[in-house]
């Protein structure tokens, strides 16, 4: 038997589950993709992901890869396994890659979005998919903050709480916000790797220096201090979509 | 006891109702917005929308208006009633308007948009948002067709089986596709007024001629003999869109 080494490209809906990690009692991303690749292939099988996603937060090209030694057509991962996944689960791309391919490890940046609307009234429409903010925000200052990011930084005063004390060093290759009609505002981050709950405190804090409650320069004093407790409230996970994992 | 006539702008996500109508037994956004309305007033209130809108369609501005003899502050028929609807329903704007206003009979144009997603894979985010088409279609020969739509037309090969004999003439101001990143198509129509089902009549039929199983002057055809039959299949309700109601 010949063991082949698979990689999807997936887009899901994370409002119904409890993140991407199989945890007991919760209805998980991995989950629900290891029983339908394990029905398909008739073997257990074992997923790696790039990396987590919390509950309610999306993805639009989250990676991940599992051996497998059937010996079915590559189709089968892709339009066999959307037939078989539901409607809040997709892959857009299978591939068979190099055996020691580990989707995790072989990461070199991962891409993400962080959408908000800003305006009056909170919109039904994108209830689960942004987050709602009614102050008016002053997009100038948070562009500022923004472009601090940019460069290699300790970003331990952007972790979630109980995240370990591993090493906390990350290098950001892009950060900015764009605007979009109807109040539409979002944050796009390239890294080379992102903490448990980085980018949600991070946009946290920027709304803050929106909103004129803190300067620009209140991250930069973060970046350097690695004081948690100063930093903004987490923005919420609806908000948030794992855009790319680029190799 | 004066009467006052309350304008209201609405948002919804359709998913969940069986359109705008209040029907025996099944859910309604006109029943959860009169429920609401009546809980907020105290007394029985009647709400008139500027037309239905199908089970699973959405609206970005519904415009709907009712008669009440109470009092409170017109602030109370948007923050306040915002507070009590589900998350799938909102009120965008909340004005006073002459007791004679009606939001049906008084409207002058009506803007729709369908959305559509042309790709390979289906895409959970916009499953209940949008139309998956899978086969690429030929955007030219779209909009060729939809630039027949404009002027005024007898549209009896584009309505709803069952939906009367009444008068199917309707004036289109203006109908255009426009392309998105990522294999997004939408399609933007206003006009005068709109037969039940006929602007998912008209996208069903132009994505036939997308697909090249009709050339564009099949609507041309439609348009002058009212054949139904000919007509192509019709589009899913969860791609339109009510986007504006003018007056």
């Amino acid at each position: 038997m010949i063991t082949r080494n698979i990689v999807l490209v997936l887009e899901y809906d994370g409002s119904r589950y409890h993140g991407w990690q199989r945890q007991r009692g919760d209805l998980s991303l991995q989950q629900v993709l290891e029983k339908a690749l394990e029905r398909l292939t008739g073997a257990p099988v074992k997923l790696i992901g790039s990396g987590r996603t919390d509950a309610g937060v999306h993805a639009l090209g989250q990676v991940a890869n599992f051996h497998t030694t059937s010996a079915i057509a590559l189709k089968a991962f892709h339009a066999g396994l959307n037939s078989m996944l539901p409607y809040d689960i997709a892959v857009l791309e299978a591939s068979e890659v190099p055996l020691e391919f580990h989707a995790r490890k072989a990461a070199r940046s991962k891409t993400y979005e962080y959408r908000i609307l800003n305006r009056l009234s909170r919109s039904p429409l994108q209830h689960h998919y942004g987050w709602w903010v009614s102050p008016p925000l002053n997009k100038g200052a948070m562009a500022k903050a923004a472009a601090l990011l940019v460069g290699e930084h300790d970003f331990s005063a952007f972790r979630a709480s109980g995240s370990g004390n591993r090493n906390a060093v990350r290098r950001i290759f892009s950060a900015h916000w764009q605007t979009h009609p109807g109040g539409g505002l979002s944050f796009t981050i390239t890294g080379n790797g992102f903490l448990r709950g980085m980018v949600r405190s991070l946009v946290g804090t920027m709304v803050e220096i929106g909103k004129g409650k803190a300067a620009p320069e209140l991250l930069e004093e973060l970046l350097q201090s690695g004081e948690r407790r100063r930093a903004g409230p987490t923005a919420p996970p609806q908000g948030l979509y794992l855009v790319e994992v680029t190799y």
